[in-house]
């Protein structure tokens, strides 16, 4: 991913209760394009158990759009990391990281 | 699962090319519910990346997500494990046995 | 996995409780070898922890181990499948796809 | 993980090269008797099938000992964060983000 795709900004209010992250447009474009496609995953899925279509070609399907999910969850993960992670450890908030263990336990589990 | 709801029959034609497998009314409902509502959430997560959500919040709804795609993976595996494959070991083919280690390793992978 | 690998033997007494699997010799020797290694990668990890190796090393390591872990596991779920799953389908019990799910389930997780 | 047992510091030379993790007694000690646990479970799954047993019992055994390997990947992985990978990023060292993700890539894979 280049630096510009990662482009990302983490904006948080002084209590720490509103937090956002702005992804540059870019990164932006492809995340969404990204869910579309799994969007179209899914119902493709639905349209084969619809039409009886042989299960283990269904699994099949199953297993192709959980490693689509999967590439969006590493991205954000790696935006994540990439900008409010590295940006609120160099402003002293050593707290992310427990919330972060939290985040990459999450995504281990699946 | 009651059996009721995994009652799945599997069909092959001779040569064991063109095979189908014909779900419950009962299970498709369940399946085709699960995956609406994985519709929903992809949608849900695309409008989160828009409206700058803070993205740990939006990494939670990528895990969420992804447990309910593979529960439904599960669903699939169990059915077919009740169905296609004890027909088919019952029928003496134990080719099934080498095309579910691969489906099994998918859905590990992950 | 060759079939004269994974030749493997599944005996349950009458009431089904005293169950035991015969793996073939060279099935064992091939699972004590691996075994053995994965003994040595943990006695390894242990000595570079003592020595203060640096953390993401120590991890590497980890998840070598880790991969060689499931090898041994998906060979073993392999025989299983083989042997035991097939014989008691074939008998006409379908309860082995019970406990197979759990299995199967088990070995996801992780 | 009291911040005790994270205690961890974390030792780099200028030219990066030879870094070193420096655990507390404690944190050592934890380390050490989780992975001598683990060694006893790798030589009682060996003993296992030495003696025959049901297939099934001893992937149960292996999903056991893979569930403690795992404890130990990520107490090691949090005492990383904890240390090195806070204090690289105070001190400017950003690189530590792609070391640290391919590194959570490596333990989710397994």
């Amino acid at each position: 991913m280049s630096s510009e795709e990662t482009n990302q900004s983490c904006h948080t209010n002084e209590n720490g209760e509103h937090r956002s992250s702005h992804h540059s447009e870019n990164v932006k474009k492809n995340l969404v394009t990204r869910l579309n496609r799994i969007e179209g995953q899914i119902r493709g899925i639905k349209s084969l158990i619809e039409k009886d279509t042989y299960c283990d070609d269904v699994i099949t399907q199953i297993s192709a759009t959980q490693a689509a999910l999967n590439s969006v969850g590493k991205l954000l993960l790696e935006g994540h990391l990439r900008s409010c992670v590295v940006e609120r450890i160099q402003d002293g908030d050593e707290e992310i990281v427990d919330e972060l263990l939290v985040t990459i336990q999450r995504l281990m589990k699946k």
